[in-house]
C-alpha cells in the first residue's frame, strides 16, 4: 500500500503532519531499564506512521538532542523540516517507572524545557498537509499549529489530564475544530465526570468530535464514531518489555492507515479498519524499550501481526 | 435452538448439571441497593443456561430459604431435585458492596452457613448429567459431585482465592479431570504466579484444562484451547447496575450453548461462539440487581444482543 492517487493525471501522496513532544527518556521497568533514550508522543507517532505512508514532522528539540535521534527520524520517510534543534535550549526529558504489573506508572522526574519556550513552526511547505495530528501539547499550541495550515482534510488530536485540569476552555474550543480525539479512558472520564465508560464517550461526542478512541491499555480500545461502535482488544503478548510510547504509536498505526488510503472525514469504516492497524502499531512498540520496536518496522511485519490479530478477535 | 438429538430413533436432550452456592444477598451499589435477595453462583448459572437448555441444579440451602425463591429456580427450566431445604440450617449470607466505579467490591459480611456443613447429594436422576459445571466449591466437594456421576461429556470448573490460596494441592487434582476452568484474571496471575496473562494462560494449560477462560470483568474475557485464542470485550452498556453473578451467568451462557449444540468435548468452534453467549447473559444480569435481568430473559432477547454485539466486535 502506498498512499498514491491521481489528481488532474499526476500521482499525488497523502501527507500526514504530526506536531508534539520529542523528548529524551529514561525508563525503569521490572523488565529492565534505558537511559537517555530517543522518547516523545511525536517521535512515537511518527515512526509508527511511516510504515504506512510519509509524515511531516513539526516540534523542537534542544541543542543536547542527540545526532543518532536525528538520524533515527529522518532516516525513515519522515520529514523533518519543521524539527527546529533550538540552540541554547534543552530538550524535553522525562524518567518514569513502571510497577510490577507494568499497569501503573510513576513519573520520577520532568523537565519540559524547550516545550514551554515559545512553540515549533510549520515550514511554509507543510502547510497544505490534509491528514494532521495534534498530539498531546497546550490546546492553545495545538490551536495555533492547526491555524497555520490551508485546509486539512483530517485533524485529530490527543490531550492530557494536566489540560483537561487547567486549559478546560482552549481545549472545548480545540475539540469543536477537530474531526477526532484520541484520549484514554481515564481521561475520558475526567473530562467528562462520568465513570461509565460508554456515557463518558457520548458526551464527549457532544463537544465535538465525530471521531472518538478511547485507549484502554492493556485492554484495548473503544471507537466510537457518528453511528458505529467498535471494541478491540489489545494484542496478546508475553511480552511486554516497555508501554512507554504505546498510545502515541497506536494513533500513528491508525492515523498512517487513514493517510494511506485517503480516508474521506465521513469514512467511519476506514477508522474500523485503523484501529487495526493502530492496535499492531501499539503491541511494535512495547515489545521493546524507547521506539526500537518501530525502528525495522515494516508494512510486511505488520500485515502478518494483523492476521494474528484478527484470528484473537474472530469469534 | 432446543438441545435435541436423535439417538436409537429417540430425541434425546443433553441434561447440563450444575452445583454451587445458593444464597441470600444484600448488595450496596452507587446505583442502589438490594436486601435479601437471591443469589449465589450456581443459581446465576442455572437461571442463565436454562434460557438455551434444561439445566440440573445441585446445592443446599436453610429452612430460611423463601419459597419465592424456591417458585423462581423451579419455574424456568430448571430441574431442582437436587436442591436440598436443609432443616435446622442457615442458607448462605452474603453483603457486598461496590466502589463507585463499580470496579472494586468490598464484602461486608459474609456467612457460609450451610455451606461449611455436609456438601448436597446428586440426586440418582442426575447421574447420567453430560454436562457439567463445578462452580465455585473447595476443590475436595467440587471431585466428589463429581465421583458421583456417571461418564459426563464435558466437565467444567471455577474456584476461588482462597481456595488457590489454601487447598492448592486439591485444586491441581481437579484440574487435572476437567475440560474447562473458567476463572477470573487476578486468580489466574495468583494461581501460577505470572502477572502476564499469556503467560499466566500457557501455565494453567499445562495444569491440564484444555479448554480456560479468563474473566476480565468489564474489559471482558480471553479463551485459550489447544490452539486457539480468542479475546473478547465485554458488551458494552451504559446501565450497570449490579455486576454480582456476571462471571457465574457467563459461564452458564457458555455452558447453555455447548451443551445445547451437544459440543464434544474437543470442538474449539464451539467454544468461541459459546463465549458471545456467556457475554452476552452476563451483560442482562449486570443490569439489574439480584437475578432479576435473567428473569424473563429467553433466547429471542439473546439472540438479538448477540447481534448487537456482533456489530460492537467486527472491525
Amino acid at each position: 500500500m502506498w498512499p498514491l492517487r491521481v489528481i488532474s493525471g499526476v500521482f499525488v501522496v497523502s501527507q500526514l503532519l504530526v506536531t508534539g513532544s520529542i523528548g529524551i527518556d529514561s525508563v525503569d521497568a521490572p523488565t529492565g531499564s534505558c537511559r537517555d533514550c530517543l522518547g516523545g508522543s511525536a517521535a512515537y507517532f511518527a515512526l509508527a506512521a511511516r510504515t504506512l505512508c510519509p509524515v511531516r514532522l513539526v516540534g523542537a528539540v534542544g541543542d543536547d538532542f542527540p545526532d543518532e535521534f536525528l538520524d533515527v527520524l529522518k532516516s525513515r520517510n519522515i520529514d523533518i523540516a519543521g524539527l527546529e534543534v533550538r540552540q541554547g535550549s534543552k530538550t524535553f526529558r522525562w524518567h518514569g517507572k513502571y510497577s510490577d504489573d507494568m499497569n501503573d506508572r510513576t513519573t520520577l522526574d520532568v523537565k519540559l524545557n524547550v516545550l514551554v519556550e515559545r512553540g515549533p513552526v510549520v515550514p511554509d511547505t507543510f502547510r497544505d498537509s490534509e491528514y494532521v495530528f495534534l498530539a498531546n501539547n497546550p490546546p492553545e499550541l495545538q490551536m495555533s499549529l492547526l491555524d497555520a495550515l490551508d485546509s486539512p482534510k483530517l485533524v485529530v488530536c490527543d490531550t492530557m489530564d494536566l489540560y483537561i485540569e487547567n486549559s478546560r476552555d482552549g481545549l472545548l474550543e480545540l475539540l469543536k475544530r477537530v474531526d477526532g480525539l484520541i484520549i484514554n479512558d481515564s481521561e475520558a472520564r475526567q473530562l467528562t465526570g462520568e465513570t461509565n465508560l460508554l456515557t463518558a464517550i457520548r458526551a464527549i461526542h457532544k463537544m465535538g468530535p465525530r471521531h472518538l478512541v478511547v485507549k484502554k491499555g492493556e485492554h484495548g480500545c473503544i471507537l466510537c464514531t457518528g453511528r458505529q461502535m467498535l471494541v478491540l482488544p489489545a494484542f496478546l503478548t508475553e511480552k511486554v518489555v516497555d508501554p512507554t510510547g504505546a498510545g502515541d504509536s497506536f494513533a500513528g498505526g491508525l492515523m498512517g492507515y487513514l493517510a494511506s488510503i485517503n480516508a474521506d472525514r465521513d469514512d467511519e469504516d476506514a477508522w474500523r479498519t485503523g484501529l487495526i492497524y493502530g492496535t499492531v502499531a501499539a503491541s511494535f512498540t512495547i515489545q521493546s524499550f524507547s521506539v526500537d520496536g518501530l525502528i525495522g518496522l515494516d508494512e510486511e511485519k505488520m500485515k502478518r501481526r494483523i492476521e494474528e490479530l484478527n484470528s484473537m478477535i474472530k469469534p
